[in-house]
């Protein structure tokens, strides 16, 4: 497998890797949004799983645990190729729904207002 | 906003969009992996409820419903900014995990032994 | 164990035994609401994930499925004990709670207006 | 409404209320163990939401807060409803499905062993 990261890969490449691997199996029967939905809340939860019973603190020590993390990286994956593969579904352009909901969230919470704060009443 | 779609940006251009957002709002402290982790989690689960009280086929006809498909999109993009965040907290790989995990579900789910169905004893 | 069957159980004695099961492990620091809503939603995940790939009518032949039956109490109850932790870390009354409940659904949505059907709009 | 709290309300009549409930709507085609499992995450995510950006410790202190209470308890009546729901929906005695749990659990987790720790490496 050549060298993919982050920064040369696009989600339209890593949307159609997921699509090749579900046509592969003829997949696209169980592969509802009602169904694909599911699926990332199971796995979310499966991720939040892994913090469960430690404090936010503790929690941050993940990242020098590569063991850990490669169980993190994994819990990841799973969102998001759910993620992907509703995106193909339902032809949705992910990077534009993130970017236009960045662009919604920083009208919402302007910055001087929420500086380090996550609500106004407090 | 130039336009940005999932053909030409990568998933480091997005992560680096997140970093920003967050930056500009002090808000790492409150960027905990837990607290990322549940984030992700509760909008995943806002994702589902869209489809709750409807059968898979009705699922599917979201993608003709432009209007559904905006809050739907809305919901796909808080479960990834999530994603987004909890790998820039933990310097995670985003596309390298999601490869990795495409190929090892290419081992665990040989195609031509699940073509068509997604367990082994039916 | 002496039968105790739904019939004769009050709420208050289950409560009470889940009570005494984290108390005999000095299990109240890691109790705070935070990480008893996170289990909650973690089991409940678990529970859902037993149907994740079938249609709304195959999840209902689980009933008469014995073993499958089995996991699935196992999974609610998984869920349920955390509700009951909760309930005993925020002193809440589960009971009137759920009968508060009902009764402002009873005037959300009047039976004669949505008698087989969740939305007025279909 | 009589006064019924936990101490007197057997688990047996909350399920005939949500029967009940449910029979007057004629929403038994809806209950599908699928929906149902559904139903019971997306109000665990609701119940957990509330609890998002807070510490562990932070979290505890809407015990002293009358009116989050009220919505807590409001979001954990909406899970119960799920489980009770599918209780009927499967014949389930959730009672016996709890007690059956913590007799296991307390095998899994001898109170010696586990007395102040939920993991054994730590």
């Amino acid at each position: 497998m050549p060298h993919m990261p982050d920064t040369t890969t696009t989600l339209a490449v890593l949307k159609e890797a997921m699509r090749q691997f579900v046509a592969e199996r003829n997949w696209e029967p169980f592969h509802s949004p009602k169904n694909l939905s599911m699926g990332a809340a199971v796995e979310a939860a499966e991720l939040m799983e892994h913090f469960l019973w430690v404090d936010n603190e503790t929690s941050r020590q993940v990242a020098g645990d590569p063991e850990k993390l490669a169980e993190i990286a994994d819990e990841m994956a799973d969102v998001a190729c759910y993620l992907l593969a509703l995106s193909n579904v339902l032809a949705i352009d992910l990077t534009e729904a993130i970017l236009a909901k960045l662009a919604k969230n920083a009208i919402k919470y302007p910055a001087e207002k929420y500086r380090g704060r996550f609500r106004l009443d407090e």
